[in-house]
């Protein structure tokens, strides 16, 4: 299960001006939910899960009070390991977790997907604060 | 003939939020109509068709109540691999097909067709919700 | 000379929807006019005009009641072939002759010149309908 | 399946000199082989095969007293479109067939075909004659 | 621990003709191993093991009497991802297990992996049947 | 420490206009703050601070009635060589640095950081004269 | 000295018409001025000037009544070969000459300069006719 | 026709040392010989020849005596522009010609055409003088 | 100065095995040696040395009975950060440093240096152990 | 008038060990001989010679008891700026030039020069010492 309490934050050094910090990770890996997948029951025993899903994630966000420690975030990022996960659950997840822990002013997550079935997805989902 | 009835949804798992799909495949592939290929009868026969195209389909979508299942989609874009069909009607149509099965809020469809004569050609259409 | 008389079309399949058309080929030449090269008497005795030009020749454009026919288009593309015409002519000629004879809604034409004494040349004119 | 009669043949017109013609397309498509392809019995139906495969196909050649013709080359690797064959045997396959039919020097074919489960393959078989 | 049992062939279609058959997948994944990871102990209980390593995995074989079959080396492949295992083992235990089982005339594997610490690896390990 | 009193100005030759200034370099480099590197002691005796980082710096500004040195920046961005400090503080700093000694009517400053742990960071901050 | 006196225009053949023309060389070439530049009295008497500067010249515009000539302009630019001159200057100087002699509708200059000491510089300036 | 008397040539200012010039250009243009193009009637009164070829031609050689000069090799690959001609005696026809006219001692000529029907063909040909 | 004595090794796990290991960073930085830098006095004073210089460092290895330990490899190789060292040491002290402290069957370094004056620098040095 | 005069060495740092150097400029420039030149009356009164011409220059050795000097190679590269010169006295004068001041074991000199006419030009002399 993904684990938001995972992130940690420190605070931002410069929190009267808007400045917008984008971060990505090429190195994102996790499974496709049971049932789901096209794999026979072999590969579920070998996986405890479905067949694995890999995918670029691109992070932009402007802080508010609080800056994502980017080693939090990879331990974050790497929970979802061993989960089995729809693509835009992934995506949606990940933007409602750094809401909640980061309050950003503006926060957009794309998940960038690796090609199953000779179609690539890349899902995108934003956030600003009101 | 392109077969919609393939195409199957599953509920958006974050209706509230408004948050874009993008699919690609480099897979796609049509015939041209009978009576417009520079073919000639011994191609016809071979075929029961015109000579082939093929192309790049892209489709950005926003999720309404429902999102596409990428494998359906995959079907229903491999029913038109037989069929005689010109370029601006494979793009109009996936449009029109996907605008009534998904009911998106947004939706692009382009369709990057390979050079033919010396020419290639790119065709965009577009439909926002009212 | 151009010959605009080659250009077809047939009837937009979906007049109904505003959408974007692109063709694009990198296989036009026509001939810089006498009189402007800078290649002597031997090279004019030789083609007949001054010395070949060459460009990409991209068009963008909206249909209204009718389409480009693709080959037509690429015939007439050809009909510059030995002809003596500056470049701003070459992109402002295939804007005129498709206008009038496609009567689109919106039409683009960009001439991608190849490098000439150091230089390249790219030349972009539009065209919207009131 | 695979067509070799449609292969034509015209005399090299430099049969002196050994020299070298590589042609490549990327608008190769077979299917998978029934039995073989992950799909169900919906996708079976509407191919009446498995899943299309996609591939790029390279061949390079020197010609002994034969040149192939391109267009007839063009057919006979469109023959391939609605039959069930395996990666190993498209390759093979197109070697035997061109080798027979044109009796080449030196003959390669390299398929490379696109990623299926995240993995690509190409696929290179030689002949040299002797 | 790696699944070698996973690996499956296929009777090679052409068991005369010395041809090659190249894979490449850009989605393997492995583990740290203990001891060896610079993270910390919260990361080590979250995965079970150290951090998450990335490659891309290349494999090259000239086929004996059999083939590999690809859906099968997409399991074994997979039956890394939770276990803990340096670059060098990586390659070069690939390279014994595809031998063993697939006893190919010749077989080359490369194993691309991703930055760590500002270094890249890229570790080949070839064998050549006598 | 940054040291800002080695920037130096001149007289902007064309204060009447304003035009836009692109400065690029891919050769930033600093050290990662004391206590927050993951490596240990004897890492830290060597550089007397922690790991490098390395950026590539790129800084867009309108001159006002002054222009930044470009021989004086160099200098500037080389005092960062071995202290330590954040990327948020990076970017920011040099922002307020330049802000303040060249007194521009717009400036920009994106700090492109190089892969640590697998995620790569770009920081971009702005300042508008009002 | 730059000699604006070389650039020679032709009457825009479609003058009721807004459309743009761009012309970009890699070829640009000047000195740096007398007492800026690092090198020393030998280099100093070898070129009768600073060290060498290059840079690729982008020309974008709309024309009035009038067209550049092209190889009038390719003169031009060759006229800066051996003057020190600073790279703020070049681009503005080239808007100045090319906005008196074409007096055209819009125009803007791109000077990107090759690096020195690390650093890249790319300079942009624009007129638009009032 | 092709008019290899347009080849000239200087003799080598190194002639004792073995060096080798490589020439191309993509500005390569010649026809398709009537009765083989697909294009009709209209096409061909158009033209007076079948339809367009493009291509690139890299020419790579080792002086013997004599250099080509390159202006007359421009020349004499604009005089294939209006004849219609295979591409195998395109690249054949160059090297003899080349090969009569300037004796080099190693010679390769490279034709590289655009792609017809959904292939690409690149030629080649070599000469060493013995 | 550069301290070979932070290099560790591990046994080479398959010591019976010749296998290629490739390893490479471009995080590589040394400073210039004092009085051959072309900056000014407060330059020096500034870091204690020369400009800094910048490179990309290439090693590729076949293992004896030792590997080379990542972690180790990159201490030292920011062992050179604050050095005064010309690129030709650099290259060939960092292949005596590892043919000494590895024992390699076969090592190659590259040093590729960025841009100084415009001038590109690249340096490979190769052993093979008898 | 080239000035080999201006080249410079150093004692080269590991003289028992044959290694290789690199350089490269995309950044040289001369003229084309007078009389040879396209160009009119009017440019040659401006550049006192013909035309520009651009080229990069590659030079590869493996140095012998010497090594070139970088900074007094650009200022020998500098003074071909103003000399009309053919391409083939270019690579050929360097390849003597260095080594007769440089006496490298092995030396390759690539010109590798700007599209003229529509025809790029790459020349390579090379030398081993005997």
């Amino acid at each position: 299960m993904p684990q938001p309490e995972l992130l940690e934050t420190f605070p931002n050094p410069y929190p009267d001006r808007d400045y917008e910090i984008f971060m990505t990770t090429p190195e994102f890996t996790s499974l496709c939910p049971l049932g789901w997948t096209e794999t026979d029951a072999a590969e579920l025993a070998l996986l405890k899960g479905g067949a694995p899903d890999f995918a670029t994630i691109n992070i932009t966000y402007t802080p508010g009070a609080q800056c994502i420690e980017l080693k939090s975030l990879k331990l974050y990022l790497w929970s979802f390991r061993n989960d089995g996960i729809f693509y835009e659950r992934v995506v949606n997840r990940i933007l409602d977790d750094l809401r909640e822990k980061v309050q950003p002013k503006k926060l957009k997550v794309v998940g960038d997907f690796n090609v199953r079935g000779g179609l690539k997805s890349i899902i995108t989902a934003e956030h600003v604060a009101r």
